[in-house]
């Protein structure tokens, strides 16, 4: 049975998010109408993250499974002119059958987009998120470094049932600034619901100065997601890459 | 009479260039009937640049004039209201009566962007231009080198009645390339029409072997447009910035 790892960039803007669901249109549904449109009925879709609605990938990994093969070189070429404008398969290969997306060692990196200034570039709009008031870049990064290690991120995540482990590692944690685009890049080996979003939002209020920096070291000290800021809009999110260790391992 | 100097950004994918024509809507005629709704009847609205169909900006100098005198404050907010998603005002001045966009001494910075892979990310479709044949950006960078400083510009500009100085300074030529996204920023006084297409256009010909440095070298000596190469597409270019001296001045 062939399977493909499949590099899949999308414009979340216009659809309801990564997985499958009633209320609208998902990134797995379009490439499942695609790969069935290719290869026939018996495929299956497998997405590495279950990206939010309106949050974007340059780097989501999706197992492709189906019963015919088709040469890897054609792959995405096939997909893509069955795809909208909007999601692309940007790299193609061949894994062993067992490889999963999930369950394979792996390591994500996120990028998050807040522009800074009186008014949203039109170019920008599509994937960051606009705020008027002055965030002191200094003051987050100062904070963003107190999340980086190991620590119990559970002030960090949206309320859902059967997590039991909230334990997770930030490797980096960078904030840069570009004539008012403030970008967050952090790479973890795993992130909780809504991690990156509830991140950026306390990092953003550690910015106009509604939270200290004692307040950070409360945060991971404690399981409260009171201790935590808003959950910053999903438009500003990307999904930049995906690491896997060996395959197969 | 009041004078208010804009700086507007555009995704111009969407419109048939700045300036008004009838073919379709403009940049221009859109700010006109934005001005017209806020300021009444009697107003002008100048560019400093008349950018392509399909060319963006990210800083477009406006002159706008009105006999009503608003506050400058609201002078953006007023007319951002009025104007659809992919035109925005992102900063005003007052400026004396006397004072043009393009008359006064200025300096302009434009950028383009070319994506070299093989698959195009989405996010990246409006405002890049997408080969997929390797480019060599070391030779592209020499070749661009040369172009930098006083030169007679006759053979990178497209055929227009009228232009007897085709002479033109380019201050800083300089390529970067991040990912497989090039991006080609070049600052000069002045720019003949389809100059910074054609110059881009010349240079990917050079990092793909088309073209050497000698025919660079040879392009500049010679008033010829057969020496350059193809034109750019208009999507790949944005207006980024124009400088200007002392008002008035």
């Amino acid at each position: 049975m062939p399977a493909y790892k499949l590099t899949v960039a999308y414009d979340g803007t216009d659809y309801c998010g990564f997985q499958v669901q009633p209320n609208g249109p998902t990134i797995q549904g379009i490439l499942m109408k695609a790969a069935i449109d290719l290869f026939g009925e018996d495929v299956t879709v497998t997405g590495a993250s279950r990206t939010d609605s309106g949050v974007h990938s340059r780097g989501q990994v999706v197992l492709l499974k189906a019963i015919k093969a088709i040469e890897l070189r054609k792959v995405p070429l096939a997909l893509n002119m069955r795809l909208p404008e909007d999601i692309v398969i940007v790299e193609a290969e061949e894994v062993a059958e067992t490889w999963h997306p999930r369950y394979q060692t792996h390591i994500k990196t996120y990028s998050y987009r807040i522009y800074n200034g009186s008014f949203h570039y039109p170019q920008d709009k599509r994937d960051s998120y606009h705020f008027y008031r002055h965030l002191d870049v200094q003051k987050m990064c100062e904070a963003g470094q107190l999340l980086v290690g190991t620590h119990d991120f559970e002030s960090y995540s949206s309320a859902r049932k059967n997590v039991e482990d909230t334990v997770r590692t930030i490797y980096q944690l960078e904030i840069t600034e570009n004539n008012g685009m403030i970008q967050v890049d952090v790479t973890g080996n795993g992130f909780l619901y809504n991690m990156v979003r509830i991140i950026v939002g306390t990092l953003m209020e550690v910015g106009y100065d509604r939270r200290s920096l004692e307040d950070i070291r409360e945060s991971i000290a404690h399981r409260d997601r009171s201790l935590t800021g808003k959950t910053a809009p999903a438009k500003g999110l990307t999904l930049v890459e995906i690491k896997y260790g060996a395959y197969g391992e």
